[in-house]
């Protein structure tokens, strides 16, 4: 669990950044920063009814301004002492002039308040109550982006956030170990997925927000797809991706299996990203950049075989977090980042047509520290995984 | 599953509100409208790093402008001719001078182009490259609120809808009569949590994105939260809200089940929700609005027990949609509408300390139809269910 302790030190790295950002106040809306700053993600995110609020000034006292019914919940996670709710639903003012009153009744020295607006954010509330809010804070405040804060203080990990991230990842590595066991020829697709989601919980996730599965024969085309009624059969290419989380920290690994003989091409794909792999985790030591990284095992995978366009990315709160390793991602990598490695291609397999292209990635998690990287997954085997009586 | 020929029946019903309201095009960056127009659903919305845009011209053919990646999926599940993609991840320029450009491209009559702005919506992209959009797309375009037409749309649903809804709210009923089996008094929430995950998994729910669980000594005091390492007991009530997906359709209704004898006024209260739910479905028609059926559940559970803001909602490819049982929501029901029947009320119970207040709900799902009310869940018997032996 996260300490109160690290929760008040969170907000303190913040305000020294509001500080030299010339910010009075960060407002957060998404679930992940609402989590990171006051302890509680409510369950309610996935409806978009009600918006939920948290604002960190510079020179008070930190507010989550809520939806009354989540009250309890708040009081009963959050550190802070202030909670203040308005009566939700009420589309007409859903905690818009709450929050902008709130702002403007807050220390100023700046006149500046930052908004999750830059890349890789959402905002958590409808964008015409962002517009509105704008014209109430006018012209004592202006709204500016301060998504680079949440950036740096979210990539680097503390011990508490390692440990669940890693209970997370224990749970899909138990659930990957028994896909052997579940995976048959002549089951679907859906089937397996239920079954892998099921396996995922009793071993310990909390939630399983996010499973893609791919087969198909030779090869597999997709990573990020959900379950087809595709029965699988024997010579097919299995890959499956987790997303299990615990206390809202995410697990984001994949592993590959072949039922039955698999053809050379898989085969040779398959070494070429664990070969990828192995230059990325005998490379990388902080302060590399994130497109260094990239390169590393772009050179071995092939320059032009990025296929989901980069080859790994922070994980945490978020399921994909900045930075990315990436040919554009200049990021300096630092001890306490939590980074996967995923490097993938295209690759040329035979089905009863003739050449097919099949796509294949692999992917593990790892803690950078200073002496460098550490993984967190068990590292998939160097050879592809065959279930010979799948 | 949704036909082809609903999907292009649901963007001609689109077209006909975007004439009336003056509007070039709609674009379209949310999950749930994005699987609505195109019938994909990119399992990556769980990563916030690519947005995913339907653009749904009134004088030209639909278009799905997506990440690369996706690709393969989107080729695969939609019924667009035209999908067109960009190297992504991109912060720099994610996705952004692509929809301008196309939106600039597509036939002008009244340069007004429709985004989801408006209540109970969020924009699946960030803020600030929303902001740039606007001014890509000036002095030629501007941009206004579509919610409304999306509302209205999303409102009816078609007998394939309602039978996925139905299909998850039978997975839900599976998973809710294996409760008193599944209970057990010294077991923790988080392991109920699990089992409870697991059997709606094995009864057919495909994903299981949403489950609240409640208890305590006398009654709970939330629905909306997860679970806490909080050991079940005898004298507990105990209250599950879900929560489950089939092809992106949702069920949401919950449960209470008393652990041994309750306390009479936990007996009280749920009968009061009870009644509060058959004077609904004996007044319920079409024509009705949603705040006259809020005020007959209303008068039964007293006009101050609102304790959520509200007595039921909308459902559909959002947990929860519009219209709300609430005092403010003059929404005329519609024969096609599946909607919540959501009764709350606060009560005083007793513990060893004394009087408590908790908190009780009871949901059940309806489809309206032109002779009134269809129940789609098996209604909860007229008594708190009482696991003897828990």
């Amino acid at each position: 669990m996260i300490s109160p302790a690290e929760y008040e030190a969170r907000l303190e790295r913040a305000r020294a950044m509001m500080r030299s950002q010339e910010l009075d106040a960060i407002v957060v809306t998404a679930e992940a920063n609402l989590r990171y700053f006051t302890g509680h993600a409510p369950h309610m995110y996935v409806s978009p009814t009600r918006p939920w609020f948290a604002v960190l000034p510079l020179a008070a006292e930190p507010v989550a301004l809520i939806p009354g019914m989540g009250r309890a919940d708040m009081a009963r996670d959050c550190w802070f002492s202030r909670i203040e709710t308005w009566p939700s639903p009420r589309p007409r003012d859903e905690g818009v002039t709450a929050l902008a009153r709130l702002l403007l009744d807050s220390p100023r020295r700046f006149g500046r308040i930052g908004f999750e607006l830059g890349p890789e954010t959402r905002l958590g509330m409808p964008a015409a109550d962002f517009l509105r809010l704008l014209e109430l804070m006018k012209p004592a405040l202006t709204a500016v982006d301060c998504s680079s804060i949440l950036r740096t203080l979210r990539a680097i990990k503390s011990d508490a956030e390692v440990k669940l991230i890693r209970t997370a990842i224990d749970a899909a590595q138990a659930a990957f170990d028994d896909v052997p066991k579940l995976a048959r020829t002549g089951m679907t697709e859906h089937e397996l997925y239920r079954a892998f989601q099921v396996r995922l919980l009793t071993a310990g996730a909390e939630r399983v927000p996010y499973v893609a599965i791919g087969s198909g024969f030779g090869g597999y085309d997709s990573i990020v797809r959900g379950p087809t009624s595709r029965k699988l059969g024997r010579g097919d290419i299995l890959g499956i991706d987790t997303g299990a989380t615990v206390s809202g920290y995410w697990a984001d690994f994949n592993r590959n299996y072949a039922l039955g003989e698999p053809q050379a091409a898989a085969v040779a794909a398959y070494r070429t990203l664990w070969r990828a792999q192995d230059a990325a985790l005998a490379a990388l030591r902080p302060g590399m950049t994130a497109n260094q990284l990239w390169r590393v095992m772009a050179e071995q995978v092939g320059l032009d075989g990025t296929a989901v366009g980069r080859m790994g990315h922070g994980i945490g709160l978020d399921y994909t977090e900045p930075p990315s390793n990436h040919p554009d991602d200049a990021t300096v990598l630092e001890a306490g980042m939590v980074l996967t490695l995923e490097p993938s291609l295209v690759y040329r397999a035979e089905d009863e047509t003739g050449p097919v292209e099949r796509f294949m990635a692999l992917e593990e998690d790892l803690l950078l520290t200073a002496d460098g990287p550490c993984l967190l997954t068990r590292r998939a085997p160097p050879e592809l995984v065959v279930i010979a009586d799948a």
